[in-house]
């Protein structure tokens, strides 16, 4: 445990030019914890940018090995922190023990997934076309193309993964793999563990020797408009709300210099129950089902927020079982009495909506969230009702019951873009229902069979991202290596004599990568030696 | 030579609901050829749109063998128009019958690259992790993740390159080729060979047996911002001005469902003369870099519009040299009138600024375009003054003479972002300045040594691309293969079933291609079979 400044990190240092006024509080209890966190001045949020656009040069031009070896060292750093450490997000978060203790795992471990893709050395993206001088109607020229990445990157952390989606989290690791240097705008829930985290982050770059600058952190209200308004920002990632990631999106289009926005925002992840399956154990699934609804209270990304089955005995019968789950469910406790109020408001409107009925759940009442089960009218989603298209962050899933396959193919078009998509379903479901997966994947990022959608691994094939409003933008990812995509750009080198190539590109291929060379993949180095 | 119709491509048929009432003009002459565009209505727009839409499921669904044979059948198509489609594309746009020719075989052989990419397979972005049943803490799940098209593209060809950067350009190869069907909006000033082009396509997409939708086309003016607004869109590809890609920009951002744009726009692509190369070859780059500033009448987009040298004996007798060349050229015919009074409004705008000396060129008078030279002080590089930022589309350029080093360094970051910069050097002068290649890695999108911008190879590691203003996203490119990673999107399989998963994540691997299996790279199947 490491004493808590409560100030700005800027290029290595810290700064608390503006007054103290963000106080600490305890999620379980409300009780303020010693800790007050400056807010960032206007001038403080220039000179976190200003210091990652200084770092930059530095940063971007070290061997992927380097970058690795920052990474590692920070997965190393996190791993180090103490138990009071684990005990300060806890108090923050209201998260439990074993919870942290994991996503700590999962956050370091990301930070080593995209070591490895630097080792690796694909997302480079080496492209080599040697020079044809005899080539007829005209010669070609020698041309190299690599990717750089395009600067420094504003990070917005979410509030229910205090590390894996916060000051370390995913973003930040694909940032800063990518050779852009970072400034976080810490969460305002958990603020003394944005500290900590960036303390790691501090001590790693000291002790691989990276440039001041690589990491930059900024607390108080208001800061991060500023940050993406600032000219030396190039990116933005961002997880949250709906309303927040497109109130960044706007400003990072309003620019003199539009950048591009990756903002993770909604999804409601609809889980496909198939005859079959809710035929064979519809009883499992219920129980399964009701778990993934209130794992973590539901305030997940991927909580699955939309339940669809076809009507008949099976789907009224797990629609009994699931309500005996959730209604034996004990209250939790939310991240923040924000996310309280907003879950009570969002269930406050599921209860008043004509066209959807309660079927579970006390009302909502005192410092903890009640697990709720609703079901709507296929005609509410098919008219595009707001509240079947936005998540509600909590415990709560809402069931459609469709009438036939017709209806289900209407619903599942009416749906908006999607994180996730399940379909539960025996072999023959499967089989009968292959239609269904086209439709998915015109939908969503990611589409499970006989899984729930709660729960992301961090690997190579992940995709956590999908089509507006789940994201701002379909083609990339935040979670996963090809998170890195987001944040580089390619340069081409048109006839350069070999000693000023990056390495990556040079004749020898010193990186030992694999290259597109004239259209082949290769290890190997270029016969063609010139200079 | 087919007849031309003038009526929108819709769906695989012809519509002309709307007035015939947009001529087709003889560049040269200002004649009034003999056929009339009807002008798209609304809803001809909306039925082209939604005949993509209705194609996607379909065309993205084909193999990628598939697509490759329809963009080798587009080449063939392209390659087998006669002499009398060369002459109508010269009377349009008064482009040189060889440069014609020779636009055309670029233009089919952009198709074949991009088809030799999807038999390659690589663009599909095969990823694979295994499941590990066994692993501690937690077990992992079957993970694959390849990329499919974003849907539907808007593209919008430019004048400049009436087959290249058009109807079958390379916007439209790389959506094609990612599996999407695209809408695509004819440029005005080359409607009839837009229609001859658009007919190739239709005759490739029949034969090959691709889904009606996959090519559509509209006429007229405003219908390119329906088009953007239009729901189906996913995607915008446009070549052209900055004032125009900023205004369709704007309206992708607003769409209740916002998209991704790749607007390539201005560029006024510096040069950086080395003392040693003006030393040793002063009188040779002066005649190169005057042909290539008036190459095509200087209608490229990578035409030479800065030059910067430093101050000395050297750098006043190129000055002179390259007088001297310029003053000798010819006058040329722009492609269209609007262009012309485009660039008289540029070179007068130049004329009457304080700061620009005008070098050389006579007065613009009569149908054509003179070329120009002007001197400007680097004061107003320096303070962003936009006529020094903005290029001037045609035969001219502007000199800028710095004191020293440090000056160049300041020039250099003054400017903004830029589809290329060129260095010319000898060895000695690249070993001395090797501190600008960084500098030049942020602010363009090719880097040149020793060579001319104009002139874009069309290969796996081309990139024709750049900071804004230069395209409105750094991290994509219009020329070369990488230009369909603009239009492709990621998807994730969870625990899927083998016979259910596209044939590029299949366990036997049937197309054979390359795929990142548990973090390196294999052509070979995997093991594990399920199912």
């Amino acid at each position: 445990m490491y004493p808590v400044l409560g100030q700005q990190f800027i290029a290595g240092a810290r700064s608390g030019l503006g007054e103290p006024r963000h106080q600490s509080f305890d999620a379980a209890t409300g009780e303020a914890l010693p800790w007050a966190f400056h807010q960032a001045t206007l001038d403080e949020v220039g000179q976190a940018a200003l210091a990652a656009k200084n770092a930059f040069g530095v940063y971007r031009q070290l061997s992927p090995v380097r970058r690795a070896e920052f990474l590692e060292a920070i997965a190393e750093e996190l791993e180090a922190l103490d138990q009071d450490f684990v005990a300060i997000v806890c108090r923050e978060t209201a998260l439990p023990t074993a919870r942290i203790q994991g996503e700590r795992l999962r956050t370091s471990n990301q930070m080593r997934l995209f070591a490895q893709a630097l080792r690796r050395g694909d997302c480079l993206g080496a492209r080599i076309d040697l020079a044809l001088p005899d080539r007829q109607p005209a010669p070609r020229v020698d041309l190299r193309q690599y990717r750089i990445g395009v600067g420094p990157v504003a990070v917005f952390g979410a509030s229910n993964f205090p590390l894996a989606f916060s000051t370390a989290g995913g973003d930040t690791a694909s940032a800063l793999a990518a050779g852009c240097p970072v400034v976080v705008k810490a969460h305002s829930g958990h603020m003394a563990t944005a500290e900590q985290v960036g303390c790691a982050i501090e001590r790693a770059a000291k002790r691989t020797g990276m440039p001041a600058g690589v990491f930059n952190m900024i607390f108080g209200e208001g800061v991060g408009a500023d940050l993406v308004r600032h000219p030396a920002i190039q990116a933005v990632g961002f997880t949250g709300s709906l309303h927040g990631g497109n109130a960044l999106s706007k400003i990072a289009a309003e620019r003199a210099q539009p950048i591009p926005v990756f903002a993770e925002m909604s999804s409601i992840n609809p889980v496909i129950l198939l005859p079959d399956a809710l035929a064979a154990r519809g009883t499992t699934i219920a129980g399964e089902l009701a778990a993934s609804v209130v794992l973590g209270a539901g305030q997940f990304c991927t909580n699955p927020g939309l339940v669809i089955g076809i009507r008949g005995p099976a789907f009224s019968a797990f629609t009994e079982q699931l309500k005996e789950h959730l209604a034996g469910q004990a209250p939790q406790t939310l991240l923040n009495a924000g996310g309280l109020r907003s879950y009570e408001k969002g269930v406050n409107a599921l209860r008043a909506c004509p066209g959807v009925a309660h079927l579970v759940g006390a009302p909502q009442e005192g410092s903890k969230a009640r697990a709720q089960l609703f079901k709507a009218d296929l005609a509410l989603l098919l008219e595009g009702h707001p509240l079947l298209q936005e998540e509600v962050f909590g415990p709560t899933t809402v069931l459609i019951e469709v009438a036939d396959d017709a209806q289900l193919d209407q619903a599942l078009r009416a749906l908006r873009g999607q994180l996730t998509a399940t379909l539960i379903g025996e072999p023959t479901d499967l089989l009968n229902y292959q239609w269904l997966v086209p439709l998915l994947e015109e939908k969503v990022g990611r589409i499970l069979v006989n899984g729930y959608p709660t729960g992301v691994e961090v690997c190579d094939a992940m995709v956590h991202g999908g089509p507006y409003p789940a994201t701002s933008d379909a083609r990339g990812t935040s979670v996963g290596s090809l998170a890195i995509d987001r944040f580089l750009r390619p340069v081409c080198y048109q006839n350069y004599p070999d000693s000023l190539l990056p390495a990556a590109l040079q004749n020898a291929n010193p990186l030992g990568i694999n290259r597109l060379v004239n259209g082949e993949w290769s290890r190997g180095s270029v016969g063609q030696v010139r200079d």
